[in-house]
């Protein structure tokens, strides 16, 4: 790394104007430095420190700016219009700007531009997100612009603000850019760049194709660092939450700190598990002897029928407490990170939100305002009804694949030629066309959709499309395993299929996420890798676009989240589910943290509360899985011979299956009302937070 | 009515000070009082003006002191006992009083203390209950008493707050007076007479004996006009709900607001009822023609299949709707009326908490405290089970009632004797005293359960005992209609009970409740009154207490409560319920007014934002309706045959309905999530209030 004397004074920015600033006091602790001015020789990471658009205030004066996030201009683009947006990036919020640092990579002509932020632009943004920092007494407190010399830590930045926040309100600042007139962009044809007023700028110039990429930076030295003490380590269990919080941000954390907690929590169905499989092997006792051979052979390794009702009833009591016990974590961790009062519903919308421009009832702000009652009207009577029809072209596949099969099977029996038995593969070949295709189309409308519905916070958009994308998943998913268990009725068919699922998922996951980009990580582009030691820093930073963008949680939160299907869902036809799992959570944290550091670019990562609505599916799913179990114990032959035996009429089995159904549910209902969804110190610490607003609004005069 | 000159400007009061201060020009609006002294004849309603105990600061002066609460004390009360209190009430909050005003009634001696409240008590406890009032915008904001010159009204606390809060704040500061060190109360023997340090003074004087009652007082024409308005109106609709929310306050408007809307939402039912019975009679085409006449004789007078079908998912959906759309006109009145943003955790514990003395973490106060993990578990482990205990023990006497009934109608036909026949009474009668005893013992059982429990907050009391008392009465009103309905599954025999319980019921509770006291008070205490004319103002008062204490609206509620269970849980049987309903709550609207202003003592009612736990309950039937619905339309004779007909098996149509009820759940479900709980103007204004908080929290310095 070139190591910079920060000390340069005299230093002609791009704009031609005279950093002198720079030799300004600092605000509070450029002063301490000011006396011992010798040892004083602070590494700037990337950039020369110069080339910094300027600070409007004072005490935003920095001796070391640290590069966050990178915008990609794409290759053509005009000087005028790099000059155009950085000064846009630099203007102050009164004029219309991010009020942001810009840095134009090696020369203006350059396709890059590195962006920071100043002091006060941080600490605006702190109050207007909500978030919670250490005040003087030690204590979270939602942090105030007015009254910020209280709070601790507040002038170091990279003490007070994580890296993940630093770069998230970077991207939000970039993101709220919008014109206050009519407006045109400097070089860039008629056609394309003409901006209507309040249009939002960053995504008008994306679709210009002036910006190709917005993306934030890596900090080799602290992703290093990371990486060490998270999948470099030694132990099995425990990893870095607070170092990832800071690192990658919230939402990725809260998704580590999940698996964490899964696993944890694995541990008991695991050991109840082996202890069904092997310490109390085959049909138990009684039942077994009466059961004879002939009939029951294809389920001899199924558990018996207290086993049955033991891993049920566990089943459903585990699933309850998890849920309940990961909230309280979740409000705790919550707490810990600051985001306890999180003010998403006051600051400004989402950027892809439109409607007619008034004025903002609660926050008196100028901006699109849409009525609520219209979302609703579409969720309810649009989206609704369409992932239904979807949902019903599912189950519509389904059954057309099994009518097929059956079609062709009679065909090739009664033919037995060549062709008919070729013809034996088309009906699941059509079947996986068929939902590839449905899918894909799906996906698309979801997305379409969500759009339409026009929410107001992101992170309302993200739980309805998460919604939306979740459904259809969970049942392509299931579908087939639901068919057999409550069609066919077939539980030795399910118990297979349940295990190659398993064990198949699981081979193929961790190879296709983790061995096959590690080999070609390390083997394959080590060389290239070396090649670049030399290079320019910016090139560096732009090198990190060179990897593909990280694909979100989706696929990591669906794939938790089936697991956890399978093991409450279907296990007690299976019990050996819980040990896979296990197994597969220990690798999987390992395998996704590596992914995470090295194979991917790094993502922006929203300050949030919880793991919004995962944590409800979790829940919804241990409903239904209370519903299944009963239904499989129901069918479970063991059970209905055990029943029979006992002199209860079929019919009389099923209701009584009704009634303890609905008793467990009750139960488990009682049980989640009963269990606090946190921690008595963090309600203790929000009531806090809302008493002294509502006492700091008692005293205010207006 | 007896006009005083308020002007009465030297008056000895009972400790014998000069109330020199009348003459003092009030705050603001004497000032403007004193140029047009002639004219003023405020009339004091019934007390002379001079013997009220002075305020402490100017701006409470007023011309006019208005009885809000009696304190009745016990005959022999010692007139030291009584000054004593009395100082009590006065002194100020910082020497342990509660600074109210106090008048001794007639003279020192009497057993009476008339109660009133000066502004600044009342403006801070508006504030401290986190009251909205009207801001000079026309907005409701949360009441700030340093803020108060801003809110309209607060010059004229007539109008700014309702009688109902000016009684209800009187009661709370006096519940909340507490001793700071150890004393005796004076005039009072040892044994009974020593207050522990932090102990509550009106509990212990209660126990001692001292004090008798506490009751608000009626305000005579007020109550007169409001009777115009209400029970001695004309039009069969409507009532005078922001009148009756000022004089009776918060939990009798919500009653009588949630009366009025469940009596508008019974006309779409009684209509439908209407049409299936009389429109669409008997057995509706198809199906009667094959029905024969042999078998199904006794089902005459039901519904169609069809009819069944549309009443019971009409039934599912409307309950649904009513709900969600009373949570909706719920959420306007409290907005309406203030209630939107009570702060009822940050104010003091309810009287009857208990626990050990500290700091309270969110307030900073010191008061008992008691955790919170530990109240949840005298809940979870104790309540929960002994409720369960007590409902098991009210199915056992139901089937120890039926088995004795069967076991005695053997025997008398065995032997036929006039003995045996007189026997065949023994079970009922037997059941009827079990029953009875058991609900006595429950009773108790569950108010002290719900002391122990150690609630903090008076609501959160309310609501727990409210749930227990509320289980127990509905399991045991409804024991036997299910008991018919699941176990001897005889539909004819449910209709007969249903119409039966219905009709006979109404009859009963009409004439306990309006006809007999009516009659009572019109004809029978009309003399009595006459005489009274003549007597003391003060003993007018006191007079208000040889009515009977209001016995408080959990009667009227669960009244309610069964109806709407009769209604839901088991309409498709009976499709007249809802006519029958219909015209019950015209007459209830009427009889419930009339009782409570003309027949009982005015009760004490907190400002509440919404019916409480009462809501929870009507929510809970609507889901257990659909269960119900399900299963009565699975045992109508009709459907079972009309599915034999359509080759259906026995244990398919079982599983069909099991699949119903589940997707009408869902869809319920989905119906209660899709509408939201408060119309968009009320969130608009709740989250003006949040976003003004926050924003105060801002900018305030600390």
């Amino acid at each position: 790394m070139t190591l910079v004397n920060v000390w340069i004074t005299e230093c002609i920015t791009d704009t031609g104007k005279l950093l002198a600033l720079l030799t300004l006091p600092r605000h509070r602790d450029v002063m301490t430095s000011l006396g011992d001015k010798g040892s004083v020789h602070t590494q700037t990471k990337v950039l020369s420190q110069g080339c910094w658009t300027q600070v409007s205030c004072l005490c935003c004066v920095s001796e070391r700016v640290e590069p966050l996030v990178l915008i990609q201009l794409s290759d053509n683009v005009q000087p005028v219009t790099k000059r155009w947006l950085i000064s846009l990036i630099e203007a102050s919020k009164k004029h219309g700007g991010a009020a942001l640092l810009a840095h134009p990579g090696e020369d203006e002509c350059g396709n890059v531009i590195v962006v920071s932020a100043p002091r006060c632009t941080l600490l605006r943004a702190t109050e207007d997100l909500g978030l919670c920092k250490k005040y003087r007494n030690e204590e979270m407190a939602s942090f105030s612009y007015h009254d910020r010399d209280n709070f601790t830590n507040v002038d170091d930045m990279q003490e007070f603000l994580t890296l993940a926040e630093h770069q998230y309100i970077v991207k939000n600042e970039l993101d709220s850019l919008q014109t206050q007139k009519k407006q045109r962009i400097p070089g860039v044809p008629e056609s394309l760049g003409v901006l209507e007023a309040w249009e939002n700028i960053c995504q008008k110039l994306v679709r210009a194709g002036v910006i190709k990429d917005i993306f934030p930076l890596h900090d080799q030295q602290r992703l290093n660092d990371l990486g060490r003490s998270w999948y470099y380590k030694k132990q099995i269990w425990g990893q870095p939450l607070d170092a990832i919080q800071s690192y990658f941000g919230g939402t990725v954390a809260f998704y580590f700190s999940f698996l964490d907690f899964y696993t944890w929590a694995l541990v008991p169905p695991a050991f109840l598990g082996l202890v069904l499989t092997f310490l109390l092997p085959g049909g138990g006792g009684v039942v077994k002897e009466q059961a004879g051979e002939g009939v029951m052979e294809e389920d001899d390794n199924g558990p018996s029928v207290s086993g049955h009702m033991v891993q049920a009833v566990f089943s459903m009591l585990w699933s309850t407490l998890f849920i309940e016990l990961w909230k309280r974590r979740s409000s705790s961790l919550s707490h810990r990170w600051g985001t306890l009062n999180l003010a998403e519903r006051f600051a400004g919308p989402r950027p892809g939100f439109h409607g007619t421009l008034g004025l903002n009832p609660v926050t008196g702000r100028l901006e699109p305002l849409f009525p609520e009652w219209q979302r609703q009207l579409r969720v309810g009577l649009v989206s609704l009804p369409l992932v239904g029809l979807f949902l019903g072209l599912v189950v519509l596949g389904m059954t057309g694949f099994y009518h097929g099969e059956a079609l062709v099977q009679g065909f090739h029996q009664d033919s037995g030629s060549l062709f008919s038995g070729a013809l034996l593969y088309l009906p699941s070949m059509a079947h996986i066309v068929y939902t590839n295709m449905l899918g894909n189309v799906y996906h698309a409308v979801a997305m379409q959709l969500t759009e339409w519905e026009n929410h107001r916070e992101e992170s309302s958009f993200q739980n309805h499309h998460t919604t939306k994308v979740l459904l259809f998943t969970f049942f392509n998913n299931f579908a087939v395993l639901f068919h057999i268990a409550f069609y066919k009725q077939d539980l030795p068919l399910l118990r297979k299929r349940l295990a190659s699922m398993l064990i198949g998922n699981q081979l193929v996951n961790q190879c296709t996420e983790v061995v096959v980009p590690f080999i070609v990580d390390r083997f394959l582009s080590a060389p290239h890798k070396k090649e670049q030691e030399d290079n320019l820093e910016v090139d560096k930073l732009r090198a990190q676009r060179s990897l593909p963008p990280f694909p979100g949680l989706f696929a990591e939160y669906i794939e938790l989240l089936l697991q956890f299907g399978y093991l409450s869902l279907f296990s007690c036809v299976y019990p050996l589910t819980a040990v896979l799992l296990l197994l597969n959570n220990i690798t999987e944290i390992r395998g996704d943290a590596y992914k995470i550091c090295k194979l991917f670019r790094k993502p922006f990562s929203a300050p949030v509360s919880n793991m919004g609505v995962w944590q409800t599916a979790f829940e919804v799913l241990g409903f239904v899985s209370v519903m299944s179990n009963c239904w499989l114990l129901l069918l479970s032959p063991r059970v209905q011979e055990f029943c029979l035996e006992g002199g209860i009429s079929g019919k009389n089995i099923i209701l009584l299956a009704i009634l303890v159904e609905h008793v467990l549910i009750l139960v488990k209902m009682i049980l989640a009302f009963m269990i606090p969804d946190e921690p008595d110190w963090v309600r203790i610490k929000r009531e806090q937070i809302e008493f002294n607003s509502m006492q700091a609004l008692g005293q205010q005069k207006l």
